[in-house]
Order: structure tokens, then sequence, then C-alpha cells
């Protein structure tokens, strides 16, 4: 019988379970993995995040004394980044006394992400390079909504659409967009509406996945896709997402997300036989 | 700052928070409930499992020396009774030694339930009578699908759909049901194969809540119609529900539920400031 030390958290309602693992011995097997974010048979998550001392981790040829951040989606697959997940990461370190702030960089799969906390608990993650394309595509919801989205990458593929009101949206089944073939392997959809002066509302359909509560990636693709349109440059946007609130800073090309990262609950996980 | 214990567990999938409350002191408002249940920004669960001593229950007319299982459903609101809910909450009793077994008869606001343990884990629980009506109402599903479904009444209303394969249904949406005025207050909805002698696979569909891993009362209501249309009488039922499989046995005109309960984690949990 295995008994794991876990936490649970979220940051913006993208909720994860955390493992500390700093000496690389628990090895969860997808299996596990997909077990803990089991919402019903285990603990419930989107995503696990295994807390492990970097210099465990073959492939970080980085500073070995950081903390490197294991995550795993909830089907057990790997992860490279998950920008609302380094938060909760963060936000684990700090209350555990494994790090100190207000700088703690974090070792992941996409390289090294700065990230500090500030004063009033929220943590700041330096995202990297996002870039708005020139290109467009013609996005349908299931109730026939038509929008225009610019493509944006972060990494990962964003198609934003702006403008209109988001609320009546019917995000239960995926959207389509045209023409079907600029996005072979899938895009994230963030549709959005102005609600003030640089302050906008967002929902997200997650490629593979669905609507979903938060998504760092599309905050930041959003933010980039409205200081475009509004005729490009560099300042801070304020990005409503249905689990929340965040705050993404533009400055040469490279994005800031600002944001609250909470951990809600300790405890000791009895994982079952296998 | 609030931090409270809790544990959390499930029977077959149906999933629940437990809150020791020997001398009920805490009082989790429906807000805190909602919070607890809140599968991303709280821990998760279809349901609240309050554990009282009885002798603080007003209400408990009985044996003050028992437990109350104070069961809320996950928006908050009161519930009389939830046939996993107790097996789960007998299994919390035997693990943290608050009742010894195997008899273990539990409080709830449906009256005196009475349980036991089995050699093998399993949970026993009295559910009281079961009528099968004379009735039958016409079940559509989303897919177009029809079938006739026999009422139940297990002290709350179900119609069961006996007979049909069920793995291709579609319960992403409400059935609906002709006369739609045979049940005006809603109806539990479950779909029935028969998989092999007094063995059924079932599917359900929950008002107001949707399509569900499990429900208690519901395989006693399939077993219950399934044993009708066998030409009545006693005897065991094995039910195959998407999160597991329990075992109904009935006599008399009562029937007695019998499925696993696992508690899977313990821990600690802060809850918001209100």
């Amino acid at each position: 019988m295995r008994r794991w030390r876990f936490s649970k958290g979220h940051g913006t309602q993208n909720d994860f379970v955390v493992l500390l693992d700093r000496d690389d011995v628990l090895a969860p097997s997808d299996d596990d993995v997909r077990w803990l974010c089991d919402r019903r048979a285990g603990i419930g998550g989107d995503g696990l995040l295994r807390v492990v001392a970097a210099r465990h981790v073959p492939e970080w040829q980085g500073d070995p004394t950081l903390w490197f951040m294991d995550y795993r989606n909830a089907d057990g697959s790997i992860a490279q980044m998950c920008g609302n997940g380094v938060r909760v990461f963060v936000r684990y370190l700090l209350d555990e006394g494994l790090a100190t702030g207000p700088e703690v960089p974090v070792a992941t799969r996409a390289g090294l992400k700065p990230a500090s906390v500030l004063p009033d608990g929220r943590v700041r993650v330096g995202m990297g390079a996002v870039r708005v394309a020139d290109s467009t595509v013609t996005v349908t919801t299931a109730d026939g909504s038509v929008s225009t989205a610019v493509a944006v990458d972060v990494g990962n593929p964003h198609a934003v659409s702006l403008g209109s009101p988001v609320g009546a949206l019917d995000l239960t089944r995926p959207p389509a967009w045209e023409p079907a073939g600029a996005f072979p392997e899938g895009v994230n959809l963030e549709f959005v509406e102005t609600v003030g002066e640089r302050h906008v509302a967002m929902r997200v359909f997650e490629r593979g996945v669905g609507e979903t509560r938060s998504c760092g990636t599309g905050t930041v693709a959003v933010a980039a896709a409205a200081g475009a349109r509004a005729g490009g440059g560099d300042g801070v946007w304020t990005v409503d997402v249905p689990g929340g609130r965040v705050e993404v800073e533009l400055a040469g090309g490279k994005a800031f997300l600002t944001g609250p990262a909470v951990l809600v609950a300790h405890g000791e996980v009895t994982l079952p036989d296998r």
C-alpha cells in the first residue's frame, strides 16, 4: 500500500494535485497520475505537479539547485509547461519552506521560468515570447455564432476572437474553424469581450479538453491579440476568466502573467494497489 | 481562518467529502458546503457527509448514542438519505475507530438505517421499502431512442427502462417522458440491459444532476423492476453501474444494498474567509 503526502490547489480554478518528490523516488505511473487526477475515484485535478530537485532530472541541464516542475496532464501524458500550474507550484514551494522568494525561478521542460511572489500573494511568471500572426480564421460555435479569430503563438497555438459578448456562446460542443486546415494539430479557441480600458473578459475552449475555467497561455494570447488590435505596444491587460482574474504584461514581445495561486488542502492519499 | 480535518471517499464513484463534527460545532454554511464540494476551487464531491453525535441533533428522536449522517448535496441543500453515502459514512466510522462493527446502525433524516460491514470490506445497508408501480411512461433520450419505463418508488421516484442495450444512449441531455405530467417533481431515469442471470448493467440520469457514475436508490429501483419483470419474488441481483458493481437483495418488499466504500485521502482543508 502506497501512502503519499499531497496538496491540492488552484490558480483561477485551474486545479492541481501537488506531490513532493524531492529525490525522485515515487515514480508515479501514468495510471497513478490518472487516478490522482480522477475527480471521483481519486483526488481530482486538471493535472499533477510533481516537485523534484532538479539535480535528479536528467533532461534538465541548468542550475541543479532549482526545483523542477514535472507537470503531467490528467490523462497521464507529459506537458511542457502550464502557466497557472507554475503559480501553484511556486505557492507550494513558499508555503512548504522549500523556497524563500520573492524570486523563485522554476525549472520546467520548457526551460527556466522566472517567477516571483508579490506582496499581495499573487505570483508573477515570465511566460516567454508571444507572437500575433497576420492570419485569421472564421470560427463558428455550436449556437451558430460566427467570429473572426486571429492566430497567436504562445508556444502553443491559439485563435482569439475579439469584440463580441461571450456570455451566451454555446461551448458545450467544439467550435469549428475555416479554413479547417489552418490548425492541423488543433487550436485553443478564445472568445473575448471588452470590459473596460485594457480590461477584457474571455471564455476558452481548450483543444482536447473542452471549455475550461481558465487557461494561462490563453490569457496571454488574448492580451497579445487585444494589444495588437489596440495598435500594438506594451502594457498591462486585465483578463477575466470564468475562474478568476489575471493580469498580463506585454513587454518587447514577451509576456508576464500575474495571478492568484492558492493551496486549499494538504493530506495523505492511499493509492490503489496495481 | 478555519482549518478542518476532512476525508474524501467514494462508493462506486459516487464521491463525498467527510467531515467529523462530533459535537456539532463546525456549522458549515451552505456556502461552505458548496465550496467543499467544488471540484476545482475546493475539495470536490457529490455531497458532504457530516459525522455528528446523534445526541446533538434535535430532529433525531432515536438512540442518542448513534452517529447521525448529516448529508448535504453539493449545492448546499439538505438531503434525506444517500445509499452510496451511507456506505462511505460507515467505512469512515470503522476506519477512524468511531464504530466497531460488524453492525453499524446509522441515524439519518430518513430514520435509522441498519448497516453492516462484510468480511470482504463491502458495506450492506438496509434501504427500506421499494415498490414497483403498475404505471409506465414512454422515455425518449436525446439520440431518439424510445423505451417503456416502469415507475418505482424507493422513497424517491424512479422510472426504469428494461431490456435494451444502454452503451450508446445519449444522456448528455435530459431525456423526456410521456405523459409529461406523470412526474411533476421530476424523476430519476434508469436504463438497463441484461448481462446474465439476475445480473444487469445500468446507466442513470439523476433529476437535477444529469448522468452520474452511480445512484444507490437507482440500483434498488432497477433490481426491483427487473425482479418484477422476472415474475416477482425475492433474491439477489447484481447491478453494474458505470462506477462499479453493487448487489441488491430484495426480501419481502424491502431492499438491501451491498457495495464497496473506500476512503482515498485524509487531510486538512483551509476554508476561505467569509
